[in-house]
């Protein structure tokens, strides 16, 4: 048995810092068994990896990586409330905000760079209902941002 | 006593069958006595009923169709997970986001698609929470995309 | 120990009017120990504060008064079904949907007008989650849209 953390540093990746919160709001929050997290965008070492709309300067693998990276941080934010991610029960909800030019129409193939990384990590436990859409421009003109809500056994 | 189908037939309507899971992601999760559906395009045997936004290509017509027959997917979704459709207890929230053109305001008519068949196929368990936003592009170019989340009796 | 009505009051706020449910939905639904509520215009009383897109012919600080006006609906929402305000645990998530020009990436600035009531009028117990996402209209032309989900002390 692999923890989730063995198989991020498998694909070379591993636990980010969270990112300080901000005011009035934090990385997640634990409502019962769920713990629902802050819309993550692709930050890396504090930085975007990339901004722009998906369709225009931002091309489709560039957001795919994007979305990984927000699941990455989205990873992060659960583990800042749970301590453990082995206590990770199931991925219920991951809800992928691409940024698109009104013509982009692949969406899905954006937020699967956030589903399968979140399938790799979690094994069945990782398998998540899921939305995508597209929107005209995020925080910071961050090419895609990704929510999740995550059960966590007691 | 009339069932959620028998309600559906007597509208003409039938739950269809479920969407492949595609890859990572599946079409609805059950987390404690929650089920939340991915997100639902408007897939009819397999088809999108049409493509476009709404204000530019697609009619309000056209949308809100679109956003029923979202809603029979979400209903078909919740009933892979759940098995019987009378152990629906209460549809708790719904979401709809239509590809809008800029100037086109009627979302909330839109929405009244899924909104008024949830609410014939449950009764008074159809009853929910909404929100209805615009969006610049849905995947495959669909008009309308419907999620929502379902409690379901214990 | 002051209630959160009585924190309202200090800045010179109530709690609104509930907007009469329409049709097939209503403004909140308890699942549990969960109160979802739709997603809340900045409506006051009865007619929208402004309209437009933030970056275009609304303002930053219009549409951050706004989502504070979201929020004050989204309170009132909860309210309509818990009845006691002070039975609020926890503001687990807040989404903001900003009505943004595709130039303007200052979504979380406008979103803090929620985030900030919320902590104001709950303490720690305001203290949440959030997504803030751009998207290119909402319902009635509206700048901003905000839903929540609270949870609540059995």
């Amino acid at each position: 048995m692999t923890s989730p953390e063995e198989r991020l540093a498998e694909l070379g990746l591993a636990v980010p810092e969270v990112a300080k919160p901000v005011a009035a709001y934090v990385p997640a929050v634990v409502s019962g068994d769920l713990v629902f997290t802050s819309g993550q965008l692709p930050m890396r070492s504090g930085e975007l990896m990339v901004t722009g709309k998906v369709g225009g300067e931002v091309s489709a693998e560039e957001a795919t990586l994007c979305a990984q990276q927000c699941a990455l941080n989205a990873i992060a934010a659960v583990k800042s409330v749970i301590g453990d991610l082995g206590r990770v029960a199931q991925v219920v909800k991951v809800v992928a905000f691409i940024a698109s030019t009104p013509d982009f129409t692949g969406q899905p193939q954006i937020a699967n760079g956030a589903s399968e990384l979140l399938g790799t990590v979690f094994g069945n436990a990782g398998v998540h209902a899921r939305s995508a859409v597209g929107v005209p421009v995020l925080p910071l003109d961050a090419p895609v941002e990704v929510e999740i809500v995550v059960r966590v056994a007691q």
